[in-house]
């Protein structure tokens, strides 16, 4: 048919594979589509299409990328994104925001930010799956990241929003994690999250440069030495470093911090193992995670959620009832006193 | 039947009820007996007491205690237990350790190790519930904490051993968090365990006595210079203090503190905010439980299940397809391509 024009027509799963696999440029963007597709059949299809390529991944270096607005994330993702093209890696860059839909700015989604990597041959950059549950979209750029890994790419970046748990799922897809800080010193010095300091490797404070410079220097050195004080030796202490994006300077030293901590990790076999336990937990988060919605969507749940949440907020049923009702009505347990 | 002794009669829920809210010291241990059964008929008269409970529940102050091994945690809780009772509070002590069945010797399990406080009839010392999964253990605690409130208990200590996610757990049934250290100064500072940052109100350095009183000292000081310098200012900063459990030193200003912050949370309504949010989280967490106990323990899914996460571990097969396989087998989703 007309409307069917070659260049869309549906492909098969093969034909996706070996797109992906060749790093077609045009494949390759229609391979996250189907992996990001809510559509069954298309979930089928991915899910064929995740198994072929499954034996192509997990040779990359995985990053997690967070930081406190304003740190200059974009301009930083840039500068070691074009660091690393130019020392002949392969970069992609995805991302986990699940408020991209609802905000319609989200994160990587305007890739002005980044014209000069978008550019480059060997980048590629890919804006977060649209909203959805926060496991959802993390799941989506998940299985995004090993379709790009199929492809060839040998550097994954991941940054994250930092909102609710999203840094803990992308650590849990990741095996380096790195926050950018902005300078300040003394009682100026801009905190660090406390949940975050469990997942993070590198800190690096970026704006190391011009006014700030010296204020720059002085929080890392504050950071690290407190991280010294703080943090037990029986964990790997994150190394502290500074930055400037903007003048791309230090842009290395970072890297070759993050390449480091992974090239130990490697080495000692931690990250084979990270890398096993990371996929069995996947495994029961999205069991859970699909449970949880199948529960929610139940229409005899439906009917009943509301009334019971609000009981259990107000403290006139205990949870461990409304749990059973919510159960019962779900099918799970039987109704008899 | 003569079988049937006075004593060991099966008691009704308004038994039960009327003796819990009676404080009747041999009904309450009956009480949390019923609420850590398997039985499922013990499960449902223990959620309809529960039900019968809950207004005369929330009105003590729910403190989580965790510590090194070593730091003289049964110590402090015994000082800090009698310094209470003298002040005239009513103190319930419970403890949540997943291990207790396993290895025999729980947590609390041995009351000679605070053989005052288990003699003043103003204290109740309950030991964990036996192994379990975290989360059923858990919640058994924190319903055994329920029925403590209402039994006019003003005061809930709840001890973890620290271990996985016991901490998180605790931390979300208590309004306070308490993270005992013991001394140490320079390189020789015993670390913060990362995750714990996140959860900490109140730091204590034990052992503020004898040789190493000055250590503790220094401890302390650099704890709280570290945690000034590292964590932000949009987290409440947790009071770093010094403390002698062995010689009952300060123990009155470790408790203060405590005391402090909950009264601070209880006047901006961030205290009842807290508790609709547990009680939410908790509802949800109880749902979670149980469907993972279903999906594991249908047997379609157990013959299936050892297979599948062996292939999802070696990287042969994506978790997302196992997952499937599981939810199918389970009966969640049909089977059709």
């Amino acid at each position: 048919m007309m409307r069917n024009l070659p260049r869309r027509r549906e492909l098969t799963v093969e034909e996706f594979c070996a797109g992906v696999r060749a790093c077609d440029i045009t494949i390759l963007p229609r391979a996250l589509t189907l992996i990001e597709s809510n559509n069954p059949i298309h979930q089928r299809q991915a899910e064929t299409l995740l198994t072929k390529l499954l034996p192509y991944t997990g040779q990359a270096i995985r990053v997690g990328i967070t930081g406190t607005p304003g740190a200059g994330k974009s301009t930083f993702i840039e500068a070691v994104g074009m660091h690393l093209v130019r020392k002949g890696r392969r970069v992609a860059v995805l991302a986990v925001d699940p408020s991209s839909g609802l905000t319609g700015g989200s994160i990587l989604g305007d890739k002005t930010r980044m014209t000069k990597l978008s550019a480059e041959p060997n980048a590629f950059i890919r804006p977060s799956p649209s909203a959805g549950t926060l496991g959802g979209v993390a799941r989506k750029t998940r299985e995004g990241m090993l379709i790009c890994e199929a492809a060839g790419y040998d550097v994954v970046l991941v940054e994250t929003v930092g909102v609710g748990q999203s840094e803990t799922m992308v650590a849990d897809m990741t095996d380096c994690f790195l926050a950018l800080m902005l300078p300040g010193a003394g009682d100026d010095l801009q905190g660090i999250k406390r949940g975050l300091l469990e997942l993070v490797d590198v800190i690096a404070v970026n704006k190391a440069d011009g006014e700030t410079l010296f204020a720059a220097q002085v929080a890392a050195r504050q950071y690290e030495s407190a991280l010294r004080s703080l943090i037990g030796r029986q964990d790997r202490l994150p190394t502290v470093l500074t930055c400037s994006a903007l003048e791309k300077r230090q842009i290395d030293s970072v890297w070759d911090a993050i390449q480091q901590s992974f090239d130990e990790r490697k080495a000692s076999g931690e990250l084979a193992e990270r890398h096993r336990r990371q996929r069995v937990r996947w495994l029961w988060s999205i069991i859970e995670d699909r449970l949880r919605q199948a529960v929610r969507e139940h229409p005899d749940v439906r009917a009943i959620r509301a009334g019971l949440e609000n009981s259990v907020l107000n403290g006139t049923m205990p949870p461990e009832v409304a749990a059973r009702k919510m159960l019962e009505a779900f099918g799970l347990l039987d109704g008899e006193v």
